[in-house]
């Protein structure tokens, strides 16, 4: 872990005492390091939502412990469904938060109500530590790709790999390592020359203030541009590989991630720049096949469009409108890359191209 | 040209009595609205520069006063020449500085050094006059395509043809009506029901803040979206066609336009869009053939991609970080879409091809 990150710097952590998790106010970045505690469920709720924890792996995590604490008031059969539901309806694109509430409720609905609660805190906090051992195998599995297009494209001093990310799916947006930078921070810690091209990714800029930020933070060479800019740089052979993270991926292997995945998809597609999905299997909902039309895409408010925050010079954080008074604005966080432009999935079991019949043996080997 | 650009917003025109222009300071909008008066060479060679005038046609027009301006200090041969090569550097990527700049000194090095400041104001005036009239022009042979399409999506009340535009090819890009405006201001003063999604167009803002702004004087319903949002519209069948602006297009139809236009051309491309390109011919060099390896993309400041300017609550317009400092960022600031992506040309003269032959037929034609 202390490549991806030092541990005093974990996005989640159980408070001492075990009555409350303590995250990382992801909103504040790259401006203000700053941790939030959530000692109800109500706050792990508004910390999903508002997005102080955000990410697919994440947020699932942080939603286990949100159900653990809410079973600590009521570990009732109905308390159990009715905050089950309602945790999940938090944010409705990643599967991922489904996938963790499920499995917490499902193991407990089996115990005795008395025993729910410290059932579900344990079962929670191996949620976490299983998500950091997911990720640091998807970076195992994905090295030897990174290696690979690094000897084909002539990668040595002076010639990095160059990887283009969109979003953040860095040890941010999990418990630890990230999905798609968790070959990124393996193959730098075995010193692979790379760089990385940082998409800003607007509206929320989690590119800007998340990647660059964590990027930084472990030394990785690393360019932002805007979103408009990754076309150009495939066009020119400065793009050797794209990598991003994911929030459901379906039976035949579409991939929905953050908005403005799809455009990269479509320019690495059209230059032959190989398209890779970083996905834990939790993330993979085999009970939908057609993603563009069977998963619900979360439309957030169009504020976050028309306004946004940064430090000014004398260090203050404040938000700024950039659109003239009035303007409406759409906000849709994410969309849905077809699985025939995704070259393949980088797994904790392996990496598999994005086809039903493989995504269905990998999960049928487990 | 009431509907596209009031009079009183005309974003270039003489100052009374002939001996500077007075155009919009287009770094302020939407904020504030702001004229600056340009008496000198440099000061028109700074206005291009620093983008306060921006938008091919519009700088076009623009340094042709410049010219004027510095001829009346040296007419001479040697000036003309040096002024004029000046004046083009600028910026490099957009053909129409380098067209009205050229047509200005081919017309007035025939002339005695004396008549030649005043000769080259006077053609000045005709270039801007000219542009309204070839935009106007573009709108008249583009409103067909855009009834076309509106019959054919089953357009009327309640269901408005749904536009995509990137950048500002608007009136402020222009001397008047805009290029990829054109056909939305004709097709919205003859009561066709038309809705533009706005790309919001980083790191510059073109479209928060010029093109809604534009569009929100003329009164055309518009929503803005962030860049990335464009590919999941069109995937949801929210975009009817898309139309934008060129900085150059090649003789055999590629197309340089703001970075991310390429990107919205791959996405109308996979899901049957019509994306058209709306193109003064002084747009056209046919010297260049493949836009890729010979249109050289300027390279703008990183702090264009790290910092922006918005509006305070307090009404305060200021600049903020938005990336760690220190942050490396890249910032290209326009791509080539190559024209098997393009749907087809509207120029003053109709609609074309994004075809060599199709392109020479036309110029020939003149």
């Amino acid at each position: 872990m202390s490549v991806a990150a030092p541990s005093t710097l974990r996005p989640l952590r159980e408070a001492p005492g075990g009555d409350a998790v303590v995250v990382i106010d992801q909103r504040l970045l790259p401006h203000r390091l700053a941790h939030e505690t959530l000692a109800t469920p109500e706050a792990v709720h508004h910390a999903i939502r508002d997005m102080v924890v955000r990410g697919a792996p994440l947020i699932g995590a942080t939603a286990a412990y949100g159900l653990a604490l809410a079973l600590r008031a009521d570990a009732g059969d109905a308390a159990l469904a009715e905050k089950t539901a309602w945790l999940k309806a938090a944010r409705p694109t990643a599967v991922n938060l489904a996938w963790a509430l499920d499995r917490v409720a499902a193991h407990v609905r089996a115990l005795p109500a008395a025993e729910r609660a410290s059932a579900a805190w344990a079962l929670a906090g191996a949620i976490a530590e299983e998500d950091i051992e997911v990720n640091h195998r998807i970076g195992e599995h994905g090295l030897p790709l990174l290696r690979d297009i690094a000897a084909r494209r002539g990668v040595g001093p002076g010639r990095p790999l160059n990887v283009l990310t969109h979003c953040n799916a860095g040890w941010l947006a999990t418990v630890g390592w990230g999905t798609a930078t968790s070959p990124v921070y393996q193959a730098h810690a075995q010193r692979l020359p790379l760089h990385v091209w940082v998409d800003e990714t607007r509206p929320r800029n989690q590119g800007a203030g998340l990647t660059a930020w964590e990027l930084g933070q472990a030394g990785v060479p690393h360019t932002l541009v805007a979103d408009n800019a990754g076309g150009h740089l495939m066009q020119h052979g400065q793009v050797d590989l794209v990598v991003v993270g994911c929030d459901r991926v379906t039976a035949r292997g579409d991939v929905c991630n953050k908005i403005g995945t799809y455009l990269k998809a479509l320019a690495a597609h059209d230059n032959g720049v190989p398209f890779f999905v970083a996905m834990p299997t939790s993330t993979l909902d085999l009970a939908v096949a057609d993603g563009l039309a069977e998963i619900p895409i979360e439309e957030r408010s169009a504020r976050e469009v028309t306004h946004l925050a940064g430090r000014t010079a004398a260090g203050e954080v404040l938000e700024v409108a950039i659109a003239p008074e009035g303007t409406r604005a759409a906000n849709p966080a994410f969309d849905v890359t077809p699985a025939r432009l995704v070259s393949a999935l980088i797994t904790e079991r392996g990496v598999v191209p994005a086809e039903e019949a493989a995504l269905r043996a990998l999960m049928a080997a487990a």
